[in-house]
Protein backbone atom coordinates (compact mmCIF):
# COMPACT_ATOMS: atom_id res chain seq x y z
CA UNK A 1 0.00 0.00 0.00
CA UNK A 2 2.83 2.48 0.69
CA UNK A 3 3.70 2.46 -2.96
CA UNK A 4 0.96 3.30 -3.89
CA UNK A 5 1.19 6.63 -1.91
CA UNK A 6 2.17 9.80 -2.78
CA UNK A 7 4.34 12.04 -0.70
CA UNK A 8 4.91 15.93 -1.08
CA UNK A 9 8.26 17.17 -1.36
CA UNK A 10 8.67 16.97 2.50
CA UNK A 11 7.27 13.76 2.74
CA UNK A 12 4.62 14.51 3.80
CA UNK A 13 0.59 13.38 2.74
CA UNK A 14 -2.06 14.78 4.17
CA UNK A 15 -4.71 12.31 6.38
CA UNK A 16 -8.25 12.98 7.01
CA UNK A 17 -10.21 11.69 10.24
CA UNK A 18 -13.65 10.82 10.50
CA UNK A 19 -15.54 9.39 12.59
CA UNK A 20 -16.24 6.24 11.58
CA UNK A 21 -19.60 5.50 12.76
CA UNK A 22 -21.04 9.44 12.43
CA UNK A 23 -19.39 10.43 9.40
CA UNK A 24 -18.25 13.84 11.50
CA UNK A 25 -14.94 15.26 9.62
CA UNK A 26 -13.06 15.64 12.82
CA UNK A 27 -10.21 17.02 11.93
CA UNK A 28 -7.03 16.81 8.68
CA UNK A 29 -3.58 16.60 9.69
CA UNK A 30 -0.22 15.39 7.62
CA UNK A 31 1.42 11.99 8.43
CA UNK A 32 5.23 10.58 7.20
CA UNK A 33 6.05 7.17 5.88
CA UNK A 34 6.84 6.31 9.12
CA UNK A 35 3.99 7.53 11.17
CA UNK A 36 1.51 5.28 8.98
CA UNK A 37 3.45 2.12 9.62
CA UNK A 38 2.99 2.91 13.40
CA UNK A 39 -0.39 3.65 12.85
CA UNK A 40 -1.05 0.80 11.37
CA UNK A 41 0.71 -1.40 13.56
CA UNK A 42 -0.25 0.13 16.78
CA UNK A 43 -3.95 0.98 16.00
CA UNK A 44 -3.70 4.34 17.36
CA UNK A 45 -3.31 7.15 15.03
CA UNK A 46 -0.13 9.05 14.89
CA UNK A 47 0.35 12.13 12.57
CA UNK A 48 3.78 14.05 11.71
CA UNK A 49 3.94 17.61 13.74
CA UNK A 50 5.32 19.87 10.82
CA UNK A 51 5.37 22.70 13.87
CA UNK A 52 7.24 20.54 16.09
CA UNK A 53 9.03 18.12 12.79
CA UNK A 54 8.34 15.05 15.02
CA UNK A 55 5.95 12.17 15.24
CA UNK A 56 2.98 13.29 16.95
CA UNK A 57 1.26 10.39 18.74
CA UNK A 58 -2.86 11.80 18.99
CA UNK A 59 -3.65 11.80 22.59
CA UNK A 60 -0.16 11.09 24.05
CA UNK A 61 -0.74 13.79 26.60
CA UNK A 62 -4.65 14.69 25.86
CA UNK A 63 -5.77 11.23 26.32
CA UNK A 64 -8.13 12.18 23.08
CA UNK A 65 -6.80 9.36 20.95
CA UNK A 66 -7.79 8.26 18.11
CA UNK A 67 -8.17 4.36 17.26
CA UNK A 68 -7.87 3.69 14.08
CA UNK A 69 -10.82 1.38 12.27
CA UNK A 70 -9.88 1.75 8.92
CA UNK A 71 -6.96 3.14 6.39
CA UNK A 72 -8.21 4.80 3.16
CA UNK A 73 -6.69 5.91 0.02
CA UNK A 74 -7.76 7.93 -2.82
CA UNK A 75 -7.63 7.58 -6.68
CA UNK A 76 -4.41 9.39 -6.71
CA UNK A 77 -2.75 8.29 -3.76
CA UNK A 78 -2.20 11.68 -2.14
CA UNK A 79 -4.59 11.85 0.63
CA UNK A 80 -5.20 9.34 3.28
CA UNK A 81 -8.91 8.86 5.24
CA UNK A 82 -8.43 7.68 8.47
CA UNK A 83 -11.91 6.08 9.49
CA UNK A 84 -11.48 6.48 13.63
CA UNK A 85 -12.89 5.51 16.89
CA UNK A 86 -12.03 9.40 18.54
CA UNK A 87 -12.15 9.58 22.07
CA UNK A 88 -13.56 12.91 23.65
CA UNK A 89 -12.60 15.74 21.51
CA UNK A 90 -10.69 16.10 18.48
CA UNK A 91 -10.00 19.69 18.57
CA UNK A 92 -7.34 20.98 20.91
CA UNK A 93 -9.78 23.46 21.50
CA UNK A 94 -12.40 21.26 23.36
CA UNK A 95 -14.38 21.13 20.67
CA UNK A 96 -15.41 17.42 19.35
CA UNK A 97 -14.35 18.68 15.24
CA UNK A 98 -12.01 21.19 14.56
CA UNK A 99 -14.71 22.32 11.64
CA UNK A 100 -16.56 23.99 13.97
CA UNK A 101 -16.51 27.52 12.40
CA UNK A 102 -19.20 28.05 9.24
CA UNK A 103 -18.82 30.68 6.73
CA UNK A 104 -21.48 32.84 7.37
CA UNK A 105 -22.19 35.72 4.55
CA UNK A 106 -23.40 38.11 7.33
CA UNK A 107 -20.09 38.29 9.33
CA UNK A 108 -17.55 38.24 6.25
CA UNK B 1 -13.78 34.76 6.67
CA UNK B 2 -10.92 35.05 3.81
CA UNK B 3 -8.67 36.95 6.64
CA UNK B 4 -9.28 33.84 9.21
CA UNK B 5 -7.86 31.63 6.52
CA UNK B 6 -3.98 30.54 6.12
CA UNK B 7 -2.88 29.60 3.01
CA UNK B 8 0.13 28.07 2.02
CA UNK B 9 3.21 28.92 0.39
CA UNK B 10 1.82 28.49 -3.26
CA UNK B 11 -1.48 30.42 -2.22
CA UNK B 12 -3.53 27.26 -1.32
CA UNK B 13 -5.69 25.57 1.20
CA UNK B 14 -6.81 22.06 1.43
CA UNK B 15 -10.44 21.46 1.09
CA UNK B 16 -12.24 18.28 1.70
CA UNK B 17 -15.15 17.70 0.03
CA UNK B 18 -18.65 16.02 2.02
CA UNK B 19 -21.57 14.55 1.22
CA UNK B 20 -23.81 17.04 2.94
CA UNK B 21 -26.44 14.27 3.91
CA UNK B 22 -24.63 11.09 3.84
CA UNK B 23 -21.32 12.14 5.50
CA UNK B 24 -19.79 10.71 2.84
CA UNK B 25 -16.19 11.77 2.62
CA UNK B 26 -15.69 12.88 -1.58
CA UNK B 27 -12.22 14.08 -2.24
CA UNK B 28 -9.99 16.51 -1.41
CA UNK B 29 -8.53 18.92 -3.41
CA UNK B 30 -6.52 22.32 -3.29
CA UNK B 31 -8.35 25.89 -3.38
CA UNK B 32 -6.31 29.29 -3.88
CA UNK B 33 -8.63 32.59 -2.42
CA UNK B 34 -10.21 33.34 -5.93
CA UNK B 35 -11.82 29.80 -6.47
CA UNK B 36 -13.23 30.23 -2.43
CA UNK B 37 -14.80 33.60 -3.89
CA UNK B 38 -16.20 31.96 -6.83
CA UNK B 39 -17.81 29.16 -4.75
CA UNK B 40 -19.34 31.49 -1.88
CA UNK B 41 -20.55 33.47 -5.05
CA UNK B 42 -22.15 31.01 -7.62
CA UNK B 43 -22.82 28.04 -4.68
CA UNK B 44 -21.15 25.65 -7.11
CA UNK B 45 -17.59 24.46 -6.33
CA UNK B 46 -15.00 25.39 -7.61
CA UNK B 47 -10.75 24.21 -7.03
CA UNK B 48 -6.95 25.22 -8.13
CA UNK B 49 -5.71 22.90 -10.07
CA UNK B 50 -2.17 22.73 -9.04
CA UNK B 51 -1.32 20.48 -12.42
CA UNK B 52 -3.31 22.90 -14.81
CA UNK B 53 -2.31 25.95 -12.56
CA UNK B 54 -5.85 27.44 -12.92
CA UNK B 55 -9.34 27.14 -11.61
CA UNK B 56 -11.02 24.27 -11.53
CA UNK B 57 -14.54 24.54 -11.79
CA UNK B 58 -15.17 20.89 -10.71
CA UNK B 59 -17.72 19.65 -13.36
CA UNK B 60 -17.63 22.12 -16.04
CA UNK B 61 -16.54 19.26 -18.50
CA UNK B 62 -18.09 16.20 -16.43
CA UNK B 63 -20.97 18.12 -15.56
CA UNK B 64 -20.40 15.82 -12.10
CA UNK B 65 -20.75 18.86 -10.08
CA UNK B 66 -20.43 19.69 -6.17
CA UNK B 67 -23.31 22.52 -5.42
CA UNK B 68 -22.21 24.18 -2.15
CA UNK B 69 -24.52 23.59 1.25
CA UNK B 70 -21.92 24.95 3.75
CA UNK B 71 -18.42 26.28 4.10
CA UNK B 72 -16.68 25.39 7.13
CA UNK B 73 -13.31 25.59 8.35
CA UNK B 74 -10.72 24.54 10.80
CA UNK B 75 -9.33 25.64 14.19
CA UNK B 76 -6.28 26.81 13.11
CA UNK B 77 -7.47 28.10 9.64
CA UNK B 78 -5.67 26.06 7.06
CA UNK B 79 -7.61 23.56 5.87
CA UNK B 80 -11.39 23.94 4.30
CA UNK B 81 -14.63 21.51 5.09
CA UNK B 82 -16.93 21.72 1.78
CA UNK B 83 -20.11 20.31 2.83
CA UNK B 84 -21.87 19.59 -0.90
CA UNK B 85 -24.53 18.35 -3.06
CA UNK B 86 -22.55 15.67 -5.30
CA UNK B 87 -24.05 15.38 -8.98
CA UNK B 88 -23.15 11.19 -9.76
CA UNK B 89 -19.72 10.37 -9.25
CA UNK B 90 -17.38 12.80 -7.35
CA UNK B 91 -14.29 10.90 -8.87
CA UNK B 92 -12.50 10.55 -12.58
CA UNK B 93 -12.80 6.82 -12.05
CA UNK B 94 -16.45 6.98 -12.19
CA UNK B 95 -16.47 5.79 -8.14
CA UNK B 96 -18.61 7.77 -5.75
CA UNK B 97 -15.86 9.00 -3.72
CA UNK B 98 -11.84 9.09 -4.48
CA UNK B 99 -11.73 7.24 -1.39
CA UNK B 100 -12.61 3.93 -2.59
CA UNK B 101 -9.80 1.89 -2.19
CA UNK B 102 -9.21 0.81 1.84
CA UNK B 103 -5.63 -0.53 3.14
CA UNK B 104 -5.78 -4.37 3.42
CA UNK B 105 -2.86 -6.58 6.09
CA UNK B 106 -2.69 -9.12 3.25
CA UNK B 107 -2.17 -7.15 0.20
CA UNK B 108 0.22 -4.77 1.82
Amino acid sequence: MLEQLHFNENGLIPAIAQQHDTGEVLMLAWMNRESIEETINTKQVCYYSRSRQKLWRKGETSNQTQTLIELRYDCDGDTILLLVDQTGAACHTGERTCFYRAWDAAGE
